[in-house]
């Protein structure tokens, strides 16, 4: 590992042309920023590329320069406010168009980048914008046919508005209970569209509060003979597009407050009878004749089911998307505010920065380790999802499609999870480590929480969704075992499993600190732990199985301790082996591999920490040798890494103006942009409007006193 | 263990009197209250006792009869609003007078509860009422003199209003770095206290944001010889009363929003030569003649700048209790969605509440447990440091005096971090537990959490406080090895170290689950972890001082692993010690010894089990089974609790006007109350003030494109 720092060879390093990225402001920071061992314009280039560099950079001027964008750090706006900016700033995102159709599909990361750059900005403004155009339009697309085209049409230039209507005020999770339902009447040809009651009412719909015009509703469909044939979707106009007032039998509106992403108006639904053309449902999947008989290309309802709601699978890829970019923005203040915070020192008369002592590092430093593992895994995966998407365009009907279909369900099952809860320690850990600051609202930790928390919840709570990932792991055990099988699968997640005798049997074989510190050795550790704990929970299944348990039960009691945990080693160790292949690559340039091994490694040993009770519980590590060696690693890497730190973070900190958060400023003048902020707030200096409150209308103490 | 529910015994116990325990609303929570294996209602009273049950129950009512204190849940207030209502609430509450000071010295528990109410109604309520009495006239009372006796009166009956300013801008941690001066010029008899820059502001103070007159303020003193004699602290008049203008030289203003606690007003001060009479000066610790000279009855300043800081103390006691409050709210919310909240079942007719899955169990009851273990320890530390205040009062200068200070502060130090970062992971587990509707803003879990944060880091950030109590017990281990001494500290949370070679050399026994059951279990195994952390510890700190480490930096590199762990795991022995002889205790009633006993091995074992690689890397444990026994017992007792978690949580839930959350409501009609909250919204119904942006003007997609 490269031990120069990099101001030695900046000369060097300097005639090399920076393609476009900016250098940032000198100040403070500059300091750690001139001890960095790599160029972090390189990493950037690496990361990004020239073109998405320029087109982020282009997105975040756009949204700088127009003033409909400006904003007060920490502003206090009403919910109602914060409704209506979101909506001009969405309405304005149309007039730019920043990202088209033609674009997206030259190169669908791009929209990612673009919903990075939107939610970096503020994520109720991204969400806004791509319920409407993602959930509502690419669910029509994709569940729809040629008629319903026109649908798509009037929300891409805003004639009308979308929204997504799937969970009921009493159901979430358990999707197949949903209890609105369509009947379809022969004699006018028309769906009738009913909510039984309150707790069927549609319920947290993005968009559905204040805006929408149309909702694509999944309700119940009965056809005349009175069947039920599941749950299906269909498009509900709502409100009148020419005066946003509710459709007749319609009662819609706004759920109220929410902890975050209080610009997104989150709505409810009840409807009372309402009728829609035959044509208006999405007959992809199954139809209704207008005579009134259901067709289906599908034998198996089950098969069926899978495939309506196959249009939400990109959502969980996405949100893991969402949360790096969430540690990103909280790293970014959380790491700047540590280097020029300045709290006590050896001597009375100097204080040093709070990311020099060991501790802070250790809370912070592993954070922006898995910011780097997880960025690199999110984009390697929708890159995945890409490629299984095109199938699905294609009409692949192959196993190995089908094959990708699974593995990729069971690795955004457990992403989500993983990525989500990552950032919500993440964030806290930063919001805390910049002590009281950080609890200042202009300093956007506290949005930053509040915005990433609902992404531990939608499109699946996580513990729930974890269950997926751990039944597909022991469908192959199962498999293997029963029938034989290889265990192979198309991004080969799972192929290590065929070595599972030999694993289970290997041991932890580091001993010294400086072996411990390659990456190879908590991969290692991580093999071992997914075979461990996938035969712990088949036994415990088993078990459960043996003492008279049925089925439901069994899985139930098999979650904690067993599958749950085998689901979040699977998914560390394959995001740890993605990381420890880029590292590895020859194609990652030299100079940045050193750091990036560092941080692979740093990732790999801090997680894993996380496991070593289960290390020890299966033998796979003895004695006290072992979990010395694992925190002697993380304490030396961390340590190893604080000097890169601020520019491992410069990699990925957006412009000032999108990150809004003084004290994480790119010039590092941590109070005195702080205190020109205060400076600047609302009537800051000002005696309150009720101040003679205070001076008159004393209280009479204990005039109200009585007896108990 | 009673297996008979509680039903079953019922007629028995109705024939008891229920002193005043109000039966609580039908509804679907019948079930689980049913089922419940001891009487709520002793269980009320056994911690309570009937006058503060009574107490409790005036002051809820106090507040739900007064229209002032109305509110709606999730309501979107401006800031303003916010800070005029709790002002406006906290006059009222003069009027009422609910405690005495008489009350008080009675019993000072009795403020506490009072404290306990109403953060249960408004943290920022309690804070803006205590830090005028508490922080600002206890501080005048502690650390002045007669002469500052008209301060304390005018506070009393709001004259002037008060609040505590020792933060700066650039310095919270370090005390001792405090920039603002008080110089003292005997010509005129005055002090000039000065802000040399803007870093140095006072920043942070609740309270000064807006009403504050006076400010005790925390300087340091120069005599006219230019020495300095350290921070002392001065009454400071900021604004006029008559007017609640800023006086002359002094800029004061409000800090803005905050990620909770928005109804207290936190503001900064600079002073810009602002004189104020010699007197102002509180003297107990020192003191200035009229011609200049620096007199004080200490000679070590350490000491010195020790006592006059001596008056903070209690916060950390008291700070540990609100955490445990917070946690109180949250779990009321969690358990009754949990038990009223059904998705999925074994049957697709019929759906379970999600308290019966073993992982939502799993997720909550430990935090239920922790709630009576910390609860019950908050009470009985809160005793312990009313002993040491009156010894304090008595002038006790004992070494038995000095110990127990040093023991409350070694103990308060670990108390504030265990009890406010088990409250925010509870919080949070909460939030997540009940989904979506979690984040609604009207169940208040944001708030909770929100309001809950602070209590990481003021009084002194969590990480830097734990220093404080691992600091303590080497001192002992030091003065044990050096010199002999035996290990007895008054409140003897240390005298089991006495027996450190025998503990270092014990090792985990139990066999079976039943036997692991046993809070004596982990109990002992919490002894054998402090006894090796510290000899860890110590080993670690030499090894650091050996390679050329001066004391500052081998301390610093000594924290993570090591005195950090151990400062974890003394405080929560100590918590489980004390439940553990509650449990144990003859005079606990008979009828619920055993469900405490059941919820103190789950908090010993649950939290037990966050150490379980230290036991297997210290050799206390080896093999598979003692991990297995330990996860085994902990969903034994989930299991076994989860029919009493309604009713253990109905002990100390307060009453629904209290609580303010549709969701958590003690009538358990989960989607009735949400549903006419959501119904009672403002403007709910009605489309968007800002329709016409939708309805007309619409944007010319891409009008505004650039190329880039």
């Amino acid at each position: 590992m490269s031990t120069s720092s990099y101001s030695e060879v900046k000369s060097e390093q300097m005639e090399k042309i920076d393609h476009g990225v900016a250098d940032l402001p000198s100040g403070p920071l500059d300091i750690y920023r001139k001890k960095a061992s790599f160029n972090w314009k390189d990493m950037v280039l690496f990361i990004d590329g020239e073109d998405l560099l320029a087109f982020k950079q282009h997105v975040f001027r756009t949204l700088e320069n127009d003033p409909l964008f400006a904003r007060q750090p920490g502003e206090d706006l009403p919910m109602e406010k914060m409704r209506e900016l979101t909506f001009l700033r969405v309405k304005q995102l149309f007039r730019y168009n920043l990202v088209t159709q033609e674009d997206m599909m030259a190169n669908p990361w791009k929209m990612v980048v673009f919903n990075d750059c939107l939610g970096m900005y503020d994520w109720s403004m991204g969400a806004k914008f791509f319920l409407n155009k993602g959930m509502f339009g690419a669910t029509v697309a994709n569940s729809g046919s040629e008629r319903h085209m026109k649908f798509v049409q009037n929300i891409e230039d805003m004639t009308t508005f979308g929204c997504f209507a799937l969970t009921e005020l009493s159901h979430g999770s358990n999707t197949r209970a949903m209890r609105t339902t369509a009947t379809y009447d022969p004699s006018t040809q028309e769906f009738v569209i009913n909510s039984p009651d309150f707790e069927a009412a549609k319920f947290w719909v993005g968009n559905l509060g204040k805006t929408a015009t149309h909702a694509v509703v999944f309700a119940q469909l009965y056809t005349p003979d009175r069947v039920c044939h599941g749950l299906h979707s269909f498009i509900v106009q709502v409100r009148d597009p020419k005066t946003l007032l509710a459709m007749p039998g319609v009662m819609v509106g706004d759920m109220g407050k929410k902890l975050g992403q209080n610009g997104l108006d989150n709505g409810f639904a009840l409807f009372h009878n309402v009728r829609i053309p035959r044509e208006n449902m999405l007959n992809k999947t199954g139809d209704v004749t207008p005579d009134g008989r259901y067709v289906t290309p599908f034998k198996d309802p089950n098969k069926r089911f899978g495939a309506s709601l196959g249009a939400l699978s990109g959502g969980r890829v996405s949100i893991s998307r969402m949360a790096v970019v969430n540690l990103k923005l909280a790293l970014t203040v959380a790491i700047r505010f540590s280097a020029t915070r300045r709290q006590f020192g050896p001597k009375d008369t100097e204080e040093i920065p709070v990311l020099e002592y060991q501790l802070q590092q250790w809370r912070l430093i592993p954070y922006l380790a898995a910011m780097y593992a997880l960025d690199h895994f999110s984009k390697s995966i929708f890159m995945n999802f890409v490629e299984f998407q095109i199938g699905q365009m294609m009409k692949d009907k192959s196993d190995r499609q089908e094959e990708l279909g699974r593995e990729i369900h069971a690795i955004g099952c457990a992403s989500k999870p993983l990525g989500s809860w990552t950032a919500q320690r993440g964030i806290q850990e930063c919001r805390e480590a910049c002590g009281g600051h950080g609890y200042l609202a202009m300093n956007r930790l506290g949005d930053i929480r509040n915005d990433n928390d609902p992404n531990c919840t939608y499109e699946g709570d996580n513990n729930v969704l974890l269950q997926q990932t751990s039944n597909y792991l022991l469908s192959w055990f199962h498999a293997k075992h029963r029938n034989g099988v290889q265990i192979k699968s198309p991004l080969e997640s799972v192929n290590f499993l065929e070595d599972f005798n030999k694993i289970v049997e290997s041991k932890f074989t580091a001993t010294t600190m400086e072996e411990c510190m390659d990456s190879a050795v908590p991969l290692a550790a991580y093999k071992w732990l997914v075979c461990f704990l996938l035969e712990e929970s088949q036994r415990r299944l088993e078990q459960q199985r043996a003492c008279c348990k049925d089925d439901f039960e069994a899985r139930n009691n098999s979650q904690v301790y067993y599958c749950r945990s085998l689901a979040i080693v699977y998914i560390e160790h394959l995001v740890l082996q993605r990381f420890h292949n880029l590292t590895n690559d020859q194609d990652t340039p030299a100079g940045l591999r050193p750091v990036l091994s560092q941080l692979c490694s740093l990732y790999g040993l801090w997680s894993l920490s996380n496991h070593m009770a289960t290390l020890y519980q299966g033998g796979y590590v003895s004695g006290r040798k072992p979990a010395e060696l694992v925190q002697t690693a993380i304490l030396t890497l961390c340590s190893q890494l604080k000097d890169d730190a601020v520019a491992l973070m410069d990699v990925f900190a957006p412009p000032d103006f999108i990150l809004n958060s003084p004290i994480g400023k790119a010039d590092g003048e941590l109070y005195k942009n702080l205190w020109s902020t205060v400076m600047q707030g609302n009537q800051v200096l000002e005696r309150p409007s009720w101040w003679k409150e205070f001076c008159s209308d004393k209280p009479e103490v204990g005039s109200l006193r009585a007896k108990l």
